[in-house]
């Protein structure tokens, strides 16, 4: 029985791996997202160098509107000019619509591609056919991919809503102008891209609960990603039934939450530049947002400049685990890193096998996962290694900065506008590697992976 | 055939297991290298505490004679105080005596391993049946150890002699003083342990290649660990016989010692307080010097604490990647980044399988490979952020002290002696893991994986 199923695992591969839809027309999904994104920020480029897009009225530098392109398609929210001065209603409008293109494009093809992976929806066959003949806007498909966008148009109006109120009611704006600034940044914060409109980010709302937690609670679930939070929405209350998957990310996120807030709060709380002059309990909340924020939110309430040099440290890592898969967050994201553990665990103990919950890792999941990991480190250790050659900067800082781009995170010590522009052209490259490389090489090898299959039924789990 | 052959795998690896030579009484060799190690550090520290150690014929504090024994005998090179003026002539004695130790521990240890694992002297079964009748002492055995400690000594007492000739002819000392010179600086340099017998290491020498090229070729032969240069002294001519190990670690030396000092001459070349005063070939000549010696060796002829944080970044990874295995090298070794490499490069292109050279690599060796650099990672990042909670220095220079520890390369910006207690405390422990963590995990995961060795033959690889 068993040896028959590996066998046809086998010949499935063969088959589809010769198959002209998949090779023939190099309609491989990874040449699609890296096509895709690398046109929408073409496109958002274009726009943002028009005049009409900057309050002054002239054309920006051409680097000023790619960077600015780039940073919001890959949700990042690294900037080199504030966005509320710099750039005209016009402008912001683009960024924002570059953002919700972008945040959108990660969630629809990452759950695509783990839908397909998983084969949970049973697509897998089915699939494969539309493939070659094309029909691939078949009923499943239509599904998944319309409750991604409801589902995030949904979030994005209840941040809104109640960032308008309370934009309205605690800050006397006026009504229009409110709803302009909740739609923004309910966009900004939902889609993890870390843009607002205050050249000091979210500082003045530090001690506001009202927008802080309503922000951090848009950046957390759409860090989650939406396999995860639609499988919560449908079984929160039976954590025994979670997939791998989402109790990783569940868990995971837990525990650097509670990590992060409680190591800031140990490093920031006698601070006078930071948290000195707050109160306990905004200390606490300050301390919370910043622990949400490297995952991969991007906005900030304290001055991150004015940090102890551990806090920068502390965000780092954070900022490189990143937040869920399939989510608009960056980094090697928590399932990786999760898996990592687990992995490091096994291997202390001697163990072949690596079980989480009741399921074994695959060994290919674990080389991936190891694999991502270790090219980040490389990646963001070259890069680091040029800017401090190129700029006058501290490890400290520039580190911080290469891993934000890395990681699409936004957050910076504040060196981003000074970085000459070669240093700006390497920035943007780490963005887009950072936003559809994991993506894409998780997504090529998920697929390459399928026609392996030649062994036992495993629960696979891409890391991208 | 082959599946008898696995079955009988199998039920040896099942006998092993429960044998009580090997569990029941404790003997693992993980255990063995622990405590000898644990132990001699220990002698060291009492030594060293004693008044008769210190020039000034007080006592010293017992966390600087722990800091130096542990850091002699893991051969790191780190020091707290100046090792010339504080400690007397049997201070020194007693510190170029745990460098012998430490260093000989290791090469013997690593390289029995090694011999185990790949069973190339065919000592499997013979050793197996000496491990449960104590005769362990056997012929291949003692005679694998004779040549270890017989080739350390040649080496010692070549690299004594050239350093004593020129510490006489070029430097005018007396010939008993130059001899002792050579002696400790021969120990010193082959067993990659760093220390010096001057504040300044070897800054005064930076122009000399009598010393630098000596001190150099002794470091990366040391370094290159027995094994490699035993099959180079075999088989230097016929590169196309190499093993795998000898492969990756000639060309891993050869590709980072190119790459670091091309990296020190870009950075450094103009910089008044480090190159900028030299000539051209005397640029040269430092900058090889400086890429030598992060792997591991541990002496400077620059003045690391004036040199560019693009060099100090160079030289954490250069450190963090460290020498070759079973040599007196720590780092996670040049032999597991470049399976690194491999695996990744494999990786992005979707290919199960690593090939190097004719061999295909172990998954468990892969496994162990990435798990080694990620714990590596783990430990130095958690290191590095206690230390900057509790001292004021930047990331900077607390990376390149934990990076310089967890590698036991013992180079130094210079903070070393500036660090609290609590931090001596931390290094000190890196050194330890940094030297027998990754061997003996290496160790105890090589030997446990021969029990399950069901697959085909492989050339197996100790990492450590
Ligand atoms: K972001
Ligand atoms: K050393």
């Amino acid at each position: 029985m068993r040896r028959a199923r590996e066998r046809s695992y086998l010949w499935v591969g063969f088959m589809r791996r010769r198959s002209p839809a998949v090779q023939g027309r190099g309609r491989h999904p990874a040449v699609v997202i890296v096509v895709g994104f690398g046109a929408t920020v073409v496109v958002g480029t274009l726009l943002l160098g028009t005049p009409l897009a900057t309050t002054e009225g002239d054309s920006s530098h051409w680097l000023t509107a790619l960077f600015t392109a780039t940073s919001a398609v890959c949700v990042t929210g690294l900037v080199v000019v504030d966005t509320a001065t710099h750039w005209s209603t016009f402008g912001e409008m683009v960024i924002v619509a570059l953002i919700k293109v972008g945040g959108l494009g990660i969630m629809t093809l990452a759950t695509l591609i783990m839908v397909i992976v998983s084969g949970r929806i049973g697509l897998r066959t089915r699939l494969s056919a539309q493939w070659e003949t094309k029909s691939v806007a078949a009923t499943d498909l239509r599904h998944v991919l319309r409750r991604v966008v409801v589902f995030s148009l949904i979030c994005e109006a209840t941040v809104a809503a109640v960032l308008t109120v309370r934009f309205v009611t605690g800050y006397g704006e006026p009504v229009g102008r409110a709803v302009y600034l909740g739609l923004f940044h309910a966009v900004s914060a939902f889609n993890n891209a870390g843009f607002a409109l205050w050249p000091d980010s979210l500082m003045r709302f530090v001690t506001d609960p009202w927008i802080c937690l309503t922000i951090a609670l848009a950046v957390i679930v759409g860090a989650l990603g939406y396999p995860v939070v639609f499988e919560l929405v449908r079984t929160w209350w039976r954590p025994g039934r979670w997939s791998v998957l989402t109790r990783v990310t569940v868990g995971m996120n837990g525990l650097l939450l509670a990590g992060g807030t409680l190591a800031f709060l140990a490093t920031e709380w006698r601070n006078p530049a930071t948290m000195g002059p707050l109160d306990d309990s905004g200390r606490m909340l300050a301390a919370f947002f910043a622990a949400v924020m490297p995952r991969s939110g991007g906005f900030n309430t304290l001055d991150i400049g004015q940090m102890h040099s551990s806090s920068w440290l502390v965000t780092d890592a954070l900022m490189f685990i990143g937040g869920g898969s399939a989510g608009t967050a960056g980094g090697i994201k928590v399932t990786t890193f999760g898996f990592l553990l687990f992995i490091i665990w096994s291997e202390l103990r001697g163990e072949h096998r690596v079980n989480i919950g009741h399921r074994r890792l695959p060994s290919a999941t674990q080389r991936q996962a190891l694999s991502i990991s270790l090219l980040g480190v490389i990646l963001v250790t070259l890069s680091t290694w040029i800017l401090l050659v190129i700029t006058p900067h501290d490890l400290d800082q520039v580190l911080f900065e290469v891993v934000s781009a890395f990681a699409t995170n936004g957050l910076s010590t504040g060196i981003t506008a000074d970085i000459p522009l070669a240093g700006h052209v390497l920035l943007s490259v780490l963005m887009f590697i950072g936003r559809i490389g994991p993506l894409t090489l998780g997504t090529a090898l998920a697929l390459k992976q399928r026609t392996r299959r030649y062994e036992l039924p495993e629960e696979k789990v891409i890391l991208g």
